[in-house]
């Protein structure tokens, strides 16, 4: 964003069209701007908001090329697309793209994002890249068993992730992942956290905005409930909110990222996963906060300045509403949440819904977290969806 | 909405594609919902949030019915629309429609409208419907020079009202206003007062939810600016509160209403006039209130539960960014006012700028009403659009 100016045709293009692009969006529009997308389904949630979409697939660089082309700048709601592609398709389309593909190639592959953070300075847990399956017995051997066997690319919420208990685990969790085919795989040491933690960055020229640390809780490597701030010490939150910054600056940023740690024992953090994009433990921010990580990320990515990551309120609880059915999706018995005060119900327009796919989420703020937690529960529990 | 259920192809279709639906739109999509729009021009700037747009003439009644047979509810950002058009569009389209086409017929017809309003108990302005000239000329010697004469139907932000200060005026005000041509004309009572309040109501089946008596600050007939609560007695806003409230029953309204009030020397409250819609006095309420008179449209309009209107911090301001310049639109020298902390900065996406044009808004949340104005007119001054 050149002269400190909005134009009115000013275009943001995403690259997915799911709710985090949906999210984005609506923030594109606050800011007076249009919305493109390219899309990989016909009925994924963006391309009911814009009279620009494009369905296609993420392999087709020439349609992506052709897309960018009509575009300001481009985005991105996931981290599936290899960064080769994403510099040829910067280059050859000349839209500015944020985060950059450089960015990209440093945290697309597991081994070289844990190497880019090492490097930095910042904990990781101990990990190898595995070229044999008696290089990833040898980790078992000297980190401890069980380990870790993870895809180097490609995987989330738990996907691409196989636990090694024993030698003949490790077998078939080597040939699942695809090692036997070449897959690249690496072993990383199983940690015994206390609670993951996750911090939300925005970075653009102007500047680095910090979201307090929060906890993120887990049920099936899937994320169910957010609690903001993380309660935890405040020298700790302060540490992974460093950190977050740290890691932020070790891969040049911009745009909106979340960095998730585990939280051991004895108080030491861990680095463990990072998204360059706005992420599930900063839903809580489009009302909990003063600027929602959505509304930063299209600040970030737009350079436009950021603004201020302060909560709202001391407490803010997020849930969400996983899918409960396998149906053409629709949301049942959310009124309770609809009439409590200050609860704030996010649908995302997904067509269809099926058990654990994320459809929604329920915010609430709140004075203090034993009150906000009982009431998150009782007014998410009843629904389905 | 039926049964505490949103389906995710549940449609809300707005007639008008203005920034009124445009912030509606968002929070359709914050709950999961699609956007249809009927807008009378190409550029519209709900054209650019939907694949589903028609541009059209509100006159066409036929491809209006056509429009709204592809929707689950029909809303209107405007009150062009005449009553018995909108009647025939719900019956012929079979597609719920809210506010009412009952509700339009009370207060389309300002003489309607102000006999509504005075029958069923609350103040308004001395009125009278004029058959002749002659009746003008009476109304003047009757309850004082200079008084104003309105166009019954279609006027807004000052069009369609001219003031009579003498007889010669009178003649010119009601040759230009149609009177010649069996335009039909009122005249109303100047009233001297000291400021003018306004109130958002949302209602529907679930109940009524009111948010907080503002004030409204105008030049040259436009808003400039809104401040809430209104600094006046809490007394008197609880009066205007409670006057809002009869007003919405008294038209038995359904979606979000807002009522302005003259306020004069002795305290007393006039009702002046109503919106059937969300209104730029409740603009602020995006950032400034749990939730926004556009959700609690949204809500109000597809029968869901209302949601509180409280405010989120003492003082709330809002500016108005009305066209500096006749161009191609784009806001320059926005970036003060993005850096500042809880400023929130709302451009609309309208093509084309024009000096006195509502471009977009700016709001921003205080402590203290000194400090938020002084703050609210150095971040917004220098903003060119």
């Amino acid at each position: 964003m050149d002269d400190s100016t909005i134009k009115a045709d000013f275009t943001i293009g995403f690259l997915g069209g799911g709710q985090l692009a949906r999210m984005s969006a609506v923030e594109a529009f606050h800011l007076g701007m249009r919305v493109a997308v390219f899309s990989t389904g016909k009925d994924d949630p963006v391309n009911y908001m814009t009279p620009h979409s494009i369905v296609g697939s993420f392999d087709d660089v020439d349609a992506m090329i052709e897309f960018a082309k009509k575009c300001d700048v481009i985005t991105l709601e996931n981290e599936f697309i290899d960064s080769e592609i994403l510099q040829r398709l910067k280059d050859e389309s000349g839209t500015p793209m944020f985060p950059s593909p450089d960015t990209f190639k440093l945290i697309e592959n597991k081994f070289i994002e844990k190497e880019t953070f090492d490097d930095a300075g910042i904990p990781v847990a101990p990990y190898a890249l595995l070229e044999t399956l008696e290089d990833a017995k040898d980790f078992g051997d000297e980190h401890g068993w069980p380990f870790i066997l993870k895809s180097s690319k490609g995987g989330y919420d738990g996907y691409g992730n196989e636990t090694a208990h024993n030698e003949e685990d490790l077998k078939s969790a080597w040939t699942q992942l695809g090692g036997d085919n070449g897959h690249e795989l690496i072993a990383e040491k199983m940690i015994p956290f206390t609670k993951e933690l996750a911090v939300q960055v925005a970075r653009n020229e102007h500047g680095i905005e910090v979201y307090h640390c929060n906890e993120t809780v887990q049920e099936d490597h899937i994320c169910t409930r957010v609690i903001t701030p993380a309660p935890v010490d405040e020298e700790i939150r302060l540490k992974a909110e460093n950190l977050a910054i740290e890691a932020v600056l070790a891969i040049d940023g911009r745009g909106v990222f979340a960095f998730e740690f585990f939280l051991l024992e004895d108080g030491e953090l861990l680095l463990n996963e990072s998204a360059p994009r706005p992420h599930n433990s900063g839903h809580y921010s489009i009302e909990g906060c003063i600027t929602s990580q959505f509304e930063n990320h299209v600040r970030a990515v737009t350079n436009l300045p950021l603004g201020s990551a302060a909560l709202r309120s001391p407490v803010v609880v997020m849930e969400n509403l996983l899918g409960t059915h396998k149906r053409p999706s629709k949301a049942e018995h959310i009124f309770e949440a609809m009439k409590t005060k200050d609860a704030h119900l996010h649908l995302y327009g997904k067509a269809d819904s099926k058990p654990g796919r994320k459809m929604g989420h329920l915010t609430l703020l709140g004075e203090n977290l034993v009150d906000s937690l009982f009431t998150l529960k009782q007014i998410s529990s009843g629904i389905e969806i």
